[in-house]
Formats: structure tokens, C-alpha cells, sequence
């Protein structure tokens, strides 16, 4: 096992070191092939996931699991698309910045540069197997996939199809490997090869991602879960709080941006809770409200401190009433999953007090968590969104798989 | 064990959170403070390190380590005068990156922000206690130290100190806390608090470094070593090309920046060679060489693979000749520990492949290695160099102790 791994990090680092002299222009090239080649092949890759279609039926997982694992036609276009769009993104590698004259006559500044190796540990979603590698190419980090075991089919003809591209490209093949292997330990032995492998990113259950954490020897990124806030402030324009709070919760409540705890100041609760309970009810929304929540509405269950630390990713929405907008802050550096979280306030000191003190990746004055994305942001792309506090927070996109190198054009400079 | 620790990191990370609405002039105020209790207190410390030095020498410790151990009224001088430095240089805390309006009409950027608690685990040099703590709190940021169990009572005086001067600017004095326990289990317990620690510094031998990234489960920043390499390019100027390996080698041997491995293309071997060597065995270094440089002096050892990976921190380079900037590169990238390599050249395109491709945190063209500095590249202060890929590379100052957290100003923007 040992071997195997060992073999493909080092296969794969080698490949990377040769990547550093490839130009913006053949990465773009692969990417263009690629997305040919997928089009090209879709007969075939639709083939292999039938197996894996067939063989999750047979295990009985969810609708939901075997919908994110099936491709079609139409999934097969527009993963292709999303790999033209990557080809449109500024290169971030080889950018310089701050770079000035040092009183000494010497030119410094940091240049824009890969990480290396990425090991990419995800779940039985075929299609972030090219999304991954679009964008590892394209930012010239090399890459070491490892997908959900329930995808093993589809993941395999893609990554053919990935290395027949880069020979095309005339590209090292090792630049995308992927671990053929079940058994999880292998992804622990990847995780201690850190002479070869430079980051992982792990995406998926809880489980995993605290098993990677503990196994690494490898900086991680990671994203635990989005439990967001909106802090209605006693200074809210009512009607819009209404809004972008049913707009948190319901326009797509599976994902990881969606509202999950509302805060309402005690000193509007009574103007607003009585709509806000209502219209959310309107829309299907469950709501689990704390004690003095509850006194607005029959139909709330109680919540308890479950409830403050649950992502539902479901129609259910719990409500707290808070003294103040110290309280509003404490409860949410406390519950909040350092995703995403806003305050609704016509009130300029509360707004900043907000932004100072909330400790999360990203932080918001009247907005729907729902903002949170990399494509809203103008990132064009994105790679997952870090709930970490170091190197890249919140939405990454290319530049956030770079690193930088300091580089010294000196006058034959001593000490 | 685990109480304590997990109560430790609890109280810095409460001492934080509030920490993050204190004002830049509140941070300079204990600075200040801290600066004159150092002065003041100087009998005290100096008895308190005296039975350090005692301890040191009845275990027969070497004089270099009971040197940098050693405190004198001069040295406190010297270590308050850095503290009051510190005051001058810009809080990078606040600091808004790519502030811009969004299409859809909100303002979206990156402000800068602590990174929140960090564990700096460090060798028997009680001025780090000073240095590390200054920094931290100039960004922000909390932090939870233990030098080497050598430097206890003089770290112990420093904490009280420094406790008493965060009391004094009316401070949480939580916000440093010092594990005054010598067994290494108690730091592994502490890398195992993600929910309240950030991030962990490590300095001093590679076996330390090592075990805390084996043990950690928060992200480190290390440095490992500095093997730092010149080489001398077929176009070099020669006699600059000799001043300036003198340089790296001799200047401050014992350095981490210091040059180890000179590489000399084959194509200038006949010219430089002979001065070379000379010029160096003249300023008393010991030359270790490949067997094409051994051809050139009698007196030159051979030097193993052994050498090409050791950090000699001595007056002992080793030479190797090396067909081509390719050879070089390809030397560098493999025996190279990242942390500075240079290239002296007259020729642009092979300068440029040079910065390219190795893969170290500085990358230098016509300059002493002994130019990699935090003080020389204006960071004002530096809290160590990093011989990482990730979050920050290279010299470390104040605003490498930060990250960012995305700000979203929106106008009621929903999804």
C-alpha cells in the first residue's frame, strides 16, 4: 500500500516540477481538448455511470445520492462548458505584486505561484473530477483525486479520458492521477506524504473530513458546514428583513449558504415576529423558535441547543430572540459555523460593531447569506468554500489555489 | 493534563474574542507599557535567568546554547527597544483589499483580521517570549507560548511581566498564556484544540518540528532548515560572483540564510574556480566538493550526497559543478530546503527560467542569500521565515499573523 502511494505521489510531484515552465496558453489548450474529449465521449462515460447507477440501486441509497451521481447528456455539456469558462480566467500564476525598488537599489516583490500537489478527497459526484483538474491545471498545480467510492466507474473513464487529453496536449499524464483504491487507508498513507503532496482539500460527511484532519501531515482546506445567521437588528427596515430572510431559508435550502438560525432583536420582536413567523409558515418553512418565540405562535416548536448548531439544509428555520447586538454576536461566534452570517440594521455603528466582531469567513450587512458563492463574488469559478481561518476563507477560486514565492533582482547585492 | 490544557486554550480564545474591538492605540499602550515594566524590571529578570544559566551549566550545556540564553541589562534594553519598534509599524488589522461595488450594486472586499489564537512553541531564548508576544498582539492576536523547559524562570518572569503590563493597559491578560508544565505531551494535548487554537509556530530542532506536525491537527507554520544555494551561471561576472559567495558563506555562518551549496556552471569552471576556492579557504572556510572541483585543489574533501542535505550553519560550504541552468535547477529543487536560492547571472532569459522554476520561498538573481531577511525586505519585524507553501512563505512580519474575512455591504440583495 505503502508503495503505491508513495510511487503515485512522487509520479505525480515529478510532473509538477516540470509543470512550473508550462505557459498559460498549453494549459489553456488541454482544457480546450478536454472539453472536446468529454463531448466526444459522452457515449462512453455514460456507460460507466450506468454501473454505478445500477450498483447504488442495488445498495439502496437515497434518490438524492444516485441524482448527484448520474450524468446525462445535458450534464456532460455543461461540465464541458464549465471547463471552457476556466480556459476564459485570468491565469493567476506568475503575477507580481508589490514589487518595488528597495532602498538598497535591489527590485523585491512576491510573484504568484502554485502550491504543488493537491490531493483532492471528495464524494460520489463525478462531475468534480473535471471541475477539480480544470482548475488545478489551469492555476498549474498538479493533482491526486480520490472520489467517492460509489463513483468508481464514472471517475475511472473520466480520468482516462483526463490523460488522454493531457498526452494531447503533449502534457505530463502524471499532472492528474487518481487512487484506484477502496480502502480508506490509503488516503491516510497519501496524507503523510507531505516531501510530495502540498494541500488537501477534502469534501463531504463530517466524518471524513475530521478523519483527514487527524490523519494529515498536509496543511488542509476545508469546509465543515454552512450554518449561517441573519441578526434582524432593532433598526431593520421590517418588510426587507422579511424578504431576505425567506430568501435565506428557502430559495435552496440544501445548500451550504442557506439561513439556518434567525436572531430578531427583542426591541422589534413584536413588530416583526408576527409576520416573519407567517410568511415563513406560508412557505412550508418548519420553525423552531426559543421560549419567548414561541410566545407568537402555536405552531413553534421549541428549540434547543441542537437546534443553534444544526445545518437542517432542509424547510426548517430556528428562531431566537436576542437581548441586544452583543448577544447577537456572542450567540453566533458561538454557533455559527464561520461560514456566512449577516445583520439586517439601518444603524452605521451596529453595522460595523457587526463586521468587527463576527469571526466568520464572511460577513454581511443587509443580504441574504445566499450571496455567499464564488460566482457572485466574481471568482468565476470555485473550488469549495473554506470555513477555515488560514491561507484562503469563504468562496475559492483560482487564486486561492496559488501560493507566492518572494523573488530579488538584485545589483550584486551583499551583507 | 487535558483539563488544564483545554482550560488554557478556553481562556486565550474567550481573551480573543474580545480582543477583536480593541483599537490600534489600546495595542501600542501595552506595548509601551510592556517596553518600560522590561526596563524597570531588569534586577528581577536577570536573578530569575540567573538560575536558568545555573541549571544550564551544572548540565554542562554548551556555551552557544547558554549564550542565547543568557539575559543582560543590555539585552532587556535591547528587547524592550524592539517591543517599542513594533509600535511604529502599521497594524495590518482593518485593512481593506479590492473594496469595490459588486454589479448587482453591493460593496464586496477583504478586510484583514487576527488569525485568532496561536501556539508558539520555541527553543531556550527568552527574548522570543518578548518578540512573539509584542507581534501577536500588534495583530490581534492571542497566543499560548512555551519555550524551551531550560528558559523556565526566566519565562515565568517575563509572563508575570507581561501579565502585569496587560492588566496595567487595562487588557484581558489571557490573551498570554504560558504552559509552564515540562512534559511535550502537555504541547500535543494543546495541538489537538482546533475549536480554540489556530495556528501553531514551531522553532528550534527538526525532530521537535517534526513530532508537532505529526501530532497537530492545526495548521503549522514551520521553518526546517536553510540550506541555501548560490549558483554561479556561465554568464556570470566573475569577480562579483566570488564576492558574493564570500558573502553567503561567511559573513554570518551560523545563520539560516547563510549560503551551504555553491553550484558553478561548467562553462565558467576554468575561470572561477581557482579564485574561488582560494578566496574561500583564505576567510578559513572548509570546501567540500564534487570530484570535478576536487580536480581543482588539493585540499578540497569530497563531498556525499550527506552534504548536498545538510545545513552546515558552520564555516564549511559545499561546491558542485553542474552542466547547465538545468542541472541546477534540477540540483536545487531536490537538495534545496525552499527557503532562498540565487542565481548570479548577466544573461535575462536564463535568469528568468531561474526564478521560474525553483521552487523555494525566495528566489534571488545577483544577490548574497544573506538578503533574506524580514528587517531587509521591510517587514519592520519578523516572527520567523517560513519554509512552508502555504498562507505565507519566506520572511513572516505582522501581516502574515493576519488573515482576511470577506465583507459584503449590500443594498437588500437577495437570490
Amino acid at each position: 500500500m505503502n508503495n503505491y502511494i508513495e510511487a503515485l505521489a512522487k509520479d505525480t510531484y515529478n510532473a509538477y516540477k516540470k509543470f512550473l515552465s508550462v505557459l498559460t496558453k498549453e494549459k489553456n489548450q488541454f482544457l480546450q481538448i478536454l472539453a472536446e474529449n468529454l463531448t466526444k465521449n459522452y457515449d462512453y462515460i455514460l456507460t460507466e455511470n450506468s454501473k454505478d447507477i445500477r450498483n447504488a440501486q442495488k445498495k439502496g441509497l437515497s434518490n438524492a445520492f444516485i441524482d448527484r451521481l448520474k450524468l446525462s447528456a445535458e450534464r456532460i455539456e455543461n461540465i464541458a462548458k464549465g471547463v471552457l469558462k476556466i480556459i476564459e480566467l485570468d491565469d493567476p500564476v506568475g503575477k507580481f505584486e508589490d514589487f518595488k525598488t528597495h532602498p538598497e537599489g535591489f527590485k523585491l516583490g512576491k510573484m504568484r505561484v502554485p502550491i504543488g500537489v493537491i490531493a483532492m478527497i471528495y464524494e460520489a459526484r463525478p462531475n468534480v473530477t473535471i471541475d477539480a483538474t480544470a482548475l488545478s491545471i489551469k492555476s498549474g498545480n498538479a493533482i491526486i483525486l480520490r472520489g467517492g467510492s460509489n463513483s468508481y466507474f464514472s471517475n475511472m473513464a473520466l480520468v482516462k479520458i483526463i490523460k488522454n487529453s493531457l498526452k494531447e496536449a503533449k502534457l505530463e499524464p502524471n499532472l492528474v492521477n487518481y487512487i484506484d483504491k477502496i480502502d480508506r487507508e490509503y488516503i491516510y498513507q497519501l496524507l503523510k506524504m507531505d516531501k510530495y503532496v502540498h494541500l488537501a482539500i477534502p469534501r463531504g460527511g463530517e466524518e471524513l473530513i475530521k478523519s483527514v484532519v487527524n490523519e494529515s501531515r498536509i496543511p488542509v482546506l476545508k469546509h465543515y458546514k454552512g450554518i449561517c445567521h441573519i441578526y434582524v437588528n432593532e433598526y431593520a427596515k421590517i418588510d426587507e428583513a422579511i424578504r431576505i430572510c425567506v430568501n435565506g431559508k428557502i430559495s435552496r435550502p440544501a445548500v451550504c449558504n442557506a439561513t439556518e438560525t434567525i436572531l430578531v432583536d427583542q426591541n422589534i420582536a413584536d413588530k416583526i415576529m408576527p409576520d416573519l413567523i407567517d410568511t415563513l409558515l406560508k412557505n412550508n418553512v418548519e420553525v423552531r423558535g426559543c421560549s419567548r418565540t414561541q410566545k407568537y405562535n402555536n405552531n413553534i416548536k421549541k428549540a434547543t441547543d441542537i437546534d443553534w448548531a444544526t445545518e437542517y439544509l432542509d424547510l426548517i428555520v430556528s428562531i431566537k430572540i436576542v437581548d441586544n447586538i452583543d448577544d447577537a454576536i456572542s450567540h453566533i461566534n458561538e454557533y455559527s459555523s464561520g461560514h456566512t452570517d449577516s445583520i439586517i440594521t439601518e444603524n452605521l455603528s451596529i453595522a460595523n460593531k457587526f463586521i468587527e466582531q463576527v469571526d466568520s469567513a464572511t460577513v454581511m450587512v443587509n443580504s441574504s447569506t445566499r450571496l455567499s458563492d464564488g460566482g457572485v463574488f466574481g471568482l468565476g469559478a470555485e473550488i469549495g468554500i473554506s470555513t477555515d481561518r488560514f491561507h484562503a476563507r469563504g468562496p475559492m477560486g483560482l487564486e486561492e489555489l496559488t501560493t507566492y514565492k518572494w523573488v530579488l533582482i538584485g545589483d550584486y547585492n551583499t551583507r
